[in-house]
């Protein structure tokens, strides 16, 4: 199975910044068609203070920094120059993190969704919304939040398609900051079925893509997990999306790039469930040619003759 | 506001070694002068038994371990060649983290500047003393050992000036071996002011510039706080700078290169304070285009376009 | 003292993945054979579920994923190709370490150990086993393991030496996915000795070499610890072997190239020593010059100007 699509992860909540300019964005947008990608994901518009564009709502009613560059302008751009299709993300303002309460996101970005539409959605490759709370089994208010946020994302931009990537409550869902690498209470498949679905039933007809992140459970658990996320899909009509993450959950430097062979069981698993896309967090980092960390390099050329194999 | 100084962090204390030879620090201290970096500052000369040059005294008194190499020497011959100037950190013996007295510091140093300056004096380029003992409001005899070890290398060296370098017990002053990136009970502004005040009253005339590290704070405190370090520098009639820190405290990996956004947000914030000088910790790492992080020669390469567009 | 051996290590514990293929491995070997590698040795065959070369048993009876590719054979071909020595490091089922009990490894191995040399046995590199259960004075069983399997080796291959490459229960003897760096109860030098005597004498005739790692206690103590390693393993008929560790332990990021000074230090206290020979853990990641950590090549290039000027 083939990655078609990456986040870009440009408001770096724990992924160390790499200090592109527009060269370096360029030559990457082109790394990624050069393996068939296809769709581009910004991962957030804003995390707390730090915001990707000039935000006239965000500068003024939440002290948020003048960011040094218009990142969405930028991406924009770069994905009408090689016919990429770009998904916005929305802003995360940290809030939920603090409280548990997923109102802050809602009200933030019903100003955030209007303004980067007047402003941006003249751009062809304007195509799609990410709604960008990285939500669990266990998030209260999530399917309400969801349902709200991707229902305006639609109707200000007559229908556009809304994805969510949350995450399995498995084995290695710990914090990033965190020295452990796995927890003990991982959620079972019987529990993630039912939960899941009751969430899916009330995201229905304002969420059409779901890509769980594939990682944090164990490989030998990847064929279970995706069967019943394929079956939940189908059953409440959502495009079923794998999100391949390339980078190592099992090391004690977090994060650098993943060992092959484990995205290669991933995306295997995924293509057995009969998932209709697979998107990467994140190409730039973690699969580029030209990332800071060397070992993505060797990884988009292990992924080249990996593709380069696959049956058409 | 431009950066015009760099720490030399060749004892390692929690930053990984690059194992650079004479060519590489060659080529680094070019990097720097393209850049505007006028002054190099030794972080330490020692770090319990390791040391930057052949110490007879640390040798046979701390039993350190023969050094592969005179840093010490190479920084100055380099520094003379690219006419900079350098200041020579005092050595940390270790022993004041272990047991909270400074007066180890205060002995073992008394030797160690006799001495370098009887073998190094006579460099040109040798421009100052940096007071290493890296301090915040708690640490005891702070103030009576900086008044001690400034005076005794003003005396040596014909009065050149010193710098002292502390920390703000803020919300992210937490070890780098913690798996935490920050803590609750960081200090207010308000006992900030009324500690410092009276250690910068306590080392007048020993001490000519203090350079509080600027990471351990967040981005919406820069302000306050720069404003406070200046009206007690002036006060205390000590110069005030602002170490840069150029690498990214907010980031799971502890530590690769920061954000260019937020250095900016700090250069930004020193400037509107009237800070005097601002130097960093430190370019070979973090900000030079041939540190083993990568990112680094992107920051070099943002920070370059930076400086261009300033005003004059 | 010259490094003479290095370990491989292609199943990543925590060591991240490089994603090197055929052409950059065989560039390894090359860089290797340049400073005097003639020993290459895998760390171990499989670790769990993720294994080097596609072992019928290992998939068949342990759920073993498929390899993309066959690491022993290429390893193999590689060190055939550079007349270099290849010693076969055993499957770790990872039992050992979830229950303290060694007799799952002895298990799985006994089928490794034949298929591996039915396989494999006919390159004429293939010059000895890695008995790859890292042990420490605790470990409860390890003589008799290391007895069986020690055996099982060399009756099946003609008598090949085995090698295994203990820790030191030292003050750094902490879990990779700790935070911190040291712990307060090291073992003493006494009960070093105490202990490991009877481990020595109980792995006699099984066990022709031991290369205790190098890192897990202080450089103060190298020589101490040294002298009486060398006196058990010439009193009980061992190689005395150092492993010497190019990684560095005392830092926060976990884990990047040595300090050159520290690797020096523990060579000449092992040459002091009276050592038989020299190994690292490991070449690839942390000495090479095409490492995806850029300050390997700097120690590469420090570690040649050392040897260089090494008497004959």
């Amino acid at each position: 199975m083939q990655i078609t699509g990456t986040f870009l992860d440009e408001i770096s909540h724990d992924i160390p910044h790499q200090n592109w300019g527009e060269n370096e964005w360029r030559a990457d947008f082109r790394h990624m068609k050069a393996v068939g990608i296809d769709t581009v994901i910004l991962i957030r518009s804003g995390y707390r203070k730090f915001i990707t564009y000039p935000s006239t709502y965000l500068l003024n009613n939440h002290g948020c920094y003048e960011p040094p560059v218009d990142l969405v302008d930028l991406f924009l751009r770069l994905a009408d120059e090689e016919g990429m299709n770009f998904y916005f993300g929305l802003y995360d303002s940290g809030k939920y993190w603090d409280t548990g309460d997923m109102q802050h996101e809602i009200d933030a970005n019903r100003f955030v969704i209007d303004e980067v539409w007047q402003r941006y959605g003249h751009y062809k490759s304007f195509k799609g919304w990410y709604l960008s709370m990285e939500i669990s089994r266990k998030t209260k208010g999530a399917a309400h939040a969801f349902q709200t946020l991707g229902l305006q994302c639609k109707q200000v931009s007559n229908g556009l398609p809304t994805l969510i990537s949350p995450w399995i409550d498995g084995k290695k869902a710990v914090m990033a900051a965190s020295s452990s690498l796995s927890k003990e209470d991982a959620v079972s498949i019987r529990e993630h079925e039912s939960e899941w679905s009751e969430i899916f039933d009330g995201i229905r007809g304002a969420v059409d893509a779901v890509a769980f992140q594939d990682g944090h459970i164990d490989y030998n658990e990847l064929d279970d997990f995706f069967a019943v996320n394929k079956r939940m899909a189908d059953k409440y009509g959502l495009k079923c999306w794998t999100n391949a993450e390339s980078f190592d959950r099992d090391m004690p430097i977090k994060f650098l790039p993943i060992k092959f062979e484990k995205l290669r069981l991933k995306l295997e698993a995924a293509r057995r469930a009969g998932y209709d896309k697979a998107i990467t967090f994140e190409f730039s980092h973690f699969m580029s040619p030209q990332s800071a960390y060397l070992q993505a390099g060797h990884l988009y050329n292990r992924y080249k003759e990996y593709i380069a194999q696959l049956p058409k």
